[in-house]
Parts: structure tokens; sequence; C-alpha cells
């Protein structure tokens, strides 16, 4: 039997099985959850074991442990892939929300209800899956497969990368493989190569010494307010353009073959505006809207605060005003550069009569996995081989920090397989997944394996 | 004896009888001071019967009660004269920022302690000793004189004008006179000529109809913080001119003779700026600091809000911000024309992909009396005659809206002619009044009724 003929017949078992994993409610994030959350790191240990991984183990770390198994089958000369995902959930408030609970899984349809569904359980099972088909028809990988799963993902991974410094020996590879993020659409398989970075800033500005009356003192004072707008009305253009000196000097431009396929990918804008009830939108427009949200760096104040913000009217010049402006930042933008630029402009912006104290809260690198890997070559045929379409080359306008730890210690490229869909509710009530991508997602896992294969090291 | 005589021999009775007026817990504001507050209402009335007014009553209101009480002995060809004062006080908070007990009047020095010592019982009581001293003395009064005392002026005195244009004819008056301002310092005699108004407006700035992500969306949806903080930004520029269309059409310029006289006012700006530490003072440069406060219109934010203000970095693009922002206005400007001069320049200069609301929160007009009229010339000659020195004429940047309600439903302008000092800590702990000004403001104001006398109607 070919390990396709093995992946239809056992389709059944597979959703069964499915279903036991999303029964265990591992919540990371709740203490009162530690014991279920254990509970299905054991599970998984089973899991690998059974499917006939070697060396399973769970591994503890300063909270919730990772699950480890290999083979190494193909020996040194073959590519090493590490899979990567994650057995913890996010928490299920509101409740209230869920049309059945959360861990009582409920196939309706084509589709099957349960926190964790799509992110990440399914996309770890079908993983795990499509390893089991091959290992069980023909009694070894054509790769040698690394698997790592966390418990950690939905409270920041805070223990992975001590986890990854710790085992970097055990972990070499060659190729990262993550399956937690969605295709493009239903039907359009797709290969996340880009993320954007962060740089998350804080501005305090500080006028008199004390909270005035705006009577006795407006006209003269300097007011932190109005201090603090001008400040962020200077950090970005109204066409877009960020006006930071320096910004752009390491954003590597969208080059025309990248620019030629994303615009392959349909994006009905005006689907889009209406469902967040926006008349337009806006931006540099000499890109497209999924190149400047997913290719171009952009900036956003996430918080302001000052002064009176109850009911009714006080007429205070407040001492302080403050914010929160983060950048999400492309390849080859760096936050730590970013962040002296940022700190750097807005001393210069400042206006006189406040100071102005600037704090870097919180950065991310870029990442882009080049195109012409022999990972995301291999992924590339596996999809069309399963979809019968060329895959279509996504980048993210958010960030995952995992994939620059990977590249960081690993010194490895990551392939994001996803296979859930955009409509999936990860993290929101009634999450779910889509069944038939559960399935083609094992096909295409197990194709990859044997596509990478035929790739010379 | 003359009157002036009777004031120096009475100095220890008025000192010990408003120790008792200060005694009375009259805080507008709580509910269960209202038995103590209508005390004080009755001290009041007492009051007035005892120094020999006529027609002393209490009128209610929705409230707390106005007392009355009149002398109308000069005839209907003399001049008629409105004093206004109010007997209730501010709350206490912070009580343990009291060194004495806020109603256990204690003097130490030349300073009397107590809530309401300056604001506004000292002040009411020197005017009710000066009647006194000349009807003891005298048996009337050289120009007609109505006294109207409220209790509710720390709480925005939400039943005057209602009592004003029920009373119109019964308070009919040529000049109002009020003892609510403080003199510019010690020694320095003034007369408050000029108030600014007000026109306080909220902005909310909506721009998707939910919280994004800011990873999601950044780049082609509006940011309502940047959107509200390029709004504020264009409302004042740089050199603190106002740049709503329109917003000077109505303004008053500065004459050459005010100025000069604004000149000759001391105005330590070295040690206001060390006392606020603040670097510099901003705004008009055409203009002095003292000008800039009292006699040019102003704008300011007052409040900012929107997104996430929490500690740390949450990455959201949130669907709204918002903003309180008031400008302080000079004649011949008005609220209503402001706010909507205000209006159409915010939907003029509001970025595409986001709407803006726009609410008019509270108005008030600007107010100056002629500095050559008959209550200012006799002020005038009274204060020189007490402080041995051509008192100062001063503006106030902020608002007192009773005055605009005398000049409405009355037709009479105001005369401020206040005896405490800037620095009695009204509205605050450790509220004091400086008793030799209480001494002096009784001679003032006696001497100005009988200064008034001689002036035509």
């Amino acid at each position: 039997m070919s390990f396709l003929e093995y992946i239809k017949e056992n389709k059944a078992r597979y959703e069964d099985e499915l279903i036991s994993f999303l029964r265990i409610p591992s919540v990371s994030t709740e203490p009162s959850h530690d014991p279920e959350t254990r509970r299905c790191a054991e599970f998984v240990r089973d899991e690998l074991s059974r499917i006939g991984m070697d060396n399973v183990a769970i591994y503890e770390t300063a909270r919730h442990p990772v699950v480890f198994g290999q083979r190494l089958d193909a020996g040194e000369g073959a590519h090493t892939v590490l899979f990567y995902g994650h057995y913890d959930v996010q928490p299920v408030d509101p409740l209230n929300l869920w049309t059945n609970p959360p861990f009582e899984p409920t196939i309706v349809g084509d589709q099957i209800y349960a926190r964790g569904a799509s992110d990440d359980k399914g996309q770890v099972f079908l993983q795990l899956k499509a390893l089991e088909a091959l290992l069980k028809t023909e009694g070894k990988l054509p790769v040698n497969v690394k698997v790592i799963i966390e418990g950690e993902e939905e409270i920041g991974s805070p223990n992975l990368e001590p986890f990854l410094e710790k085992y970097r020996e055990m972990l070499s590879c060659d190729t990262v493989l993550v399956s937690d993020t969605p295709m493009y659409d239903y039907g359009m398989p797709s290969l996340c190569y880009g993320l954007r970075g962060l740089c998350y800033m804080e501005l305090e500005v500080t006028g008199p010494n004390r909270d005035l009356h705006s009577g006795s003192y407006g006209g003269v004072v300097e007011n932190p307010i109005n201090a603090l707008s001008r400040i962020i009305s200077k950090l970005k253009g109204e066409d877009g353009h960020i006006l930071i000196d320096g910004f752009y000097d390491s954003v590597r431009s969208v080059e025309p073959e990248e620019r030629k396929e994303l615009a392959r990918l349909p994006f009905d804008e005006a689907a889009r505006k209406a469902d967040l009830e926006v008349g337009t939108f806006t931006g540099e427009q000499d890109y497209s809207p999924l190149e400047r949200i997913w290719a171009r760096p952009t900036l956003d104040a996430n918080g302001i605060w000052g002064g009176f913000a109850g009911s009714g009217a006080k007429t205070v010049l407040p001492s302080k005003a403050g914010a929160k402006v983060s950048m999400r930042l492309v390849p080859d933008q760096t936050p730590g550069e970013i962040a002296k630029l940022f700190e750097a402009y807005v001393k210069k912006i400042t206006p006189p009569g406040v100071i102005v104290k600037v704090t870097d809260l919180h950065g991310g690198l870029p990442a882009v996995t080049p195109i012409d890997s022999a990972g995301v070559r291999a992924a590339r045929r596996a999809l069309k081989e399963v979809f019968g379409r060329e895959p279509f080359l996504t980048r993210e306008g958010g960030s995952i920090p995992i994939v620059n730890s990977f590249l960081k210690i690993l010194e490895a490229p990551t392939v994001l397989m996803g296979f859930t869909m955009p409509d999936q509710n990860a993290h929101s009530p009634n999450e779910k997944m889509y069944l038939p991508g559960f399935h083609d997602g094992v096909r295409a896992t197990a194709l990859f394996y044997k596509e990478l294969a035929k790739e010379a090291k």
C-alpha cells in the first residue's frame, strides 16, 4: 500500500484521534489547567512513539515541557527537517459566544469546531499523521526528521530560546517546517515566506512639573498633548511615507518578480473596506495594499493618553502626555537600529518647552525566507500535486518571533506551510478547522518530505 | 466718628465675626453638609439685618438659597450697585495636608487660615463690614446698594441665572461689584477688567469599526490616533498662532495704551519658569507673556485617549481615539461662532479614511469692562487712597461666567475689585487670607461707595 492509499484508508481514524487531542484543555496561560496541559504533552509523546519516532521524550522547561522525537533514517548526507508546532491553546473566553463547548469537538459539515482546531493542534496532528503514513508504509522517512512540539506558544514561548540554545546539537537541521499559518483562502495553497519585524516604542512628553489651569497658563506654557500630537504627526506624512531620518536606508526593495507574484493574489479591496467600514485605504499609493501590508514598513500609534479623559469639561493644561508607537519592519531593517533612528528623530522634532522620554519597549527582526531554497522548492511541488495549482507565495504583515529564533540559534530557514483557512477564528470563539484542508495537509506534508529527498542538500 | 475711624476701632470685632463666619462648613457640593450650608445662609441673612440692610430675605432656589438685602437711601437719581458674593466653599480634601483643621480658623502672623478665608467668605465679609461702617456712622449709604450672596458658586452657579431672570426688576442696577479675585501681588492693588471666554470641544475620530491587529492592517487602514494627532497639530502653528479659518476675525486687538498698562506689571518670567520647571515659554512672540495669558486667545488640548495605555506592548490599531480641546476667547469672539469655525476646520483637515465627530461641550463669553466707567473710576480713586498708589489694571486668563450673566440679564458691567493675594491657596489645603488686606478692603470698599456718589450717573 502506498502512503497516499494509507492516508485515504485511515481518514476516519485520523479524525477520531484528532478529536481526542482536541478534547484536552491545554490552556497554557491558566495555572489551573496545568495538569491538563501536562496530559496534553504526554498525549503528544505517546503519539510520537506510536507512529514510530525514535528518542521520544518530554523535556522539562521552567513551565510547560517540550516534546521531542526524531527519525534519522536518511543518514548524514540527507536533508534534516525540524518540524515545530505547539500543543497549547488560547483561553476560551468569552465562553458564552461558543455554539458548542470548546473542548467537546463537534463536526458540522466540513468543519470541526474546538479550541485549538486550527491553532495549532489540527496542524500539528496532520504533520504527525503524514509521518505516520510514511513510516507505516515505507518503514522509514525519506529525509531526517526531528520534531519539537512546545506548550508555551500562546504565552510568548518564554522558554523556547533557552531550549534551542541548550539542545542546539540535538536540534541541528537544514530546514525548519512550521504549520501555524493559514492558506490564502479556500482552494488557494500558499507558502508564507516573509514576516514583518517590529520596533515598539513609548513616548512620554513632560511640560510643566504639575497640572496647570489652562486659563492661567494657556498661551505661554507648551501643552504636552499638543506637543505629542505634533511629534506623532511628523513621524509619517499624509502619503504614508515615514519621515524618520534614515528609516528606509536598509529597506530591501520589493523586486518586480515579487510584485508580479503578489499581484496574482486576489484582494477584494471593496469587500475588505466594507467589512471594516472604512471609506478608503490609505498609505503608500505606489504600492498595492498587499505590498503595503506585507512588504513595506509602516508606523502606527498603538495608544495615547494625557490630561482629562472623563465626561464633561475640565480646563487642565496637563503636566504629561504619552503614547505608544510601533513600526513594522521589513528586511534588512533591525529593531535596534530603527529604535535609535526613531529616538534621534523624535528628539530633533520635539518642540521647545517640553522634554520627551523615549523608551524601546520591544523589538523583533523581520524575516524573509529565500524562495528558491530546497525546502521551498519541495513544498511548492508538494502543494501543486495536492491542490492541482501552483501555490501562492505570501507574506504576513505581523511577526512570528520563533522564526528568528530558529535562524539565530539553529541557523536554519523556516518553511511556513499552513493548511487552515483565514476564517477559522483562531484566538476567537468557535475556532474551527476545515477537515478537507486537514487531509490535504497530511498528503502535502508527506509529499513534501518525498520531494525534499530529491533535492540536493 | 467718621466711617474710617469706625473701621479702625472695630478691627478686632470684625476679625472675631469673620471667624464665626468661617467656622460654618458650607461645602455646597456635599449633600451631607446641606444643613450647615443652610445655616451659613442664615448667618449671612442675620448679618445683613444687623448691619442695617432693608428687605433682607432668603430666596429659595432648586438647591442652596440666595440671600438678599438692600438700601436705597440715595434715591432714584443716584447710582445703584449690586454687590455679588458667595457664602459656599470648596471641599477640603485632601484633609491631611491642612496644618490646622479647615473649619477652625487659625491666625498665624498676618494670615488667617480656614477654608473660605479668601474664596469668598473673607471678601464677602469685608464688603459687609464696609456697608456697616457707613451705615453706623452716617445712617445711610452714599449710593443705592443691593446685595446678593449665593451658595452655589463652587458648583457652577446652576441656579443663579434663573434667579437673576426671576428677580430682574428687584436686582436692577448700574454696576455690579464682585470681590472674588486676587490683587496682582502684596501691596499691588488691582482692578480686573477683562476675562477670557471659553469654547470647549470634544473630538472623536473613528477609523475601522473594530480594533485591528496592527500587523494585519498597518499600512492600509488609517490609524485614528495618527489622524487625531494630525488634526490637533494643525489647529495651532508652532508659533502659537491658531490656524482655524476665521478664528481671529472677531478678535479685538490689544490697544497700545493697554499694552503700556500691562507692561507696567512686574512679571518675573525666570521665576515662573523655574517654578514650573519649563525651559522656555512658548506662544505668540509678538505679545508679552501677560498679553498672551490675558488678552490673546489660545488653544489647548485638555485630554487625549485611544488604543492601549497599559504597560508593555500591544500591537493594536484602534477603532477610535478622542480628545478634548478648548480655546480661551477674547472680545469679540463668541463661543457659538468659534465652535462652528472649529468644527468646519476640523472637518476640512480630517485625513481620508477616518470620520470625526465634533461635540460642543461648554462655552462662555469673554468679558471686558470699559475701564473709563463710573464704577472703575471710583474704584481707582478708592484703591489709590488706601494703598497710596495707582491700582494696576489687570485681566484674568480664565473665565468668571457670572460676569456675563450680569451683563446679559441685568445689562450691567461688573467691577472686579479683589483684596486677597495670589498665594492664598483658594481651592487648596491651607487656604488663608491676609488680614491687613481684609482691613484695607473694608476701607477701600467704603471709599468706593463714597467716590461713586461723586460720579454722574
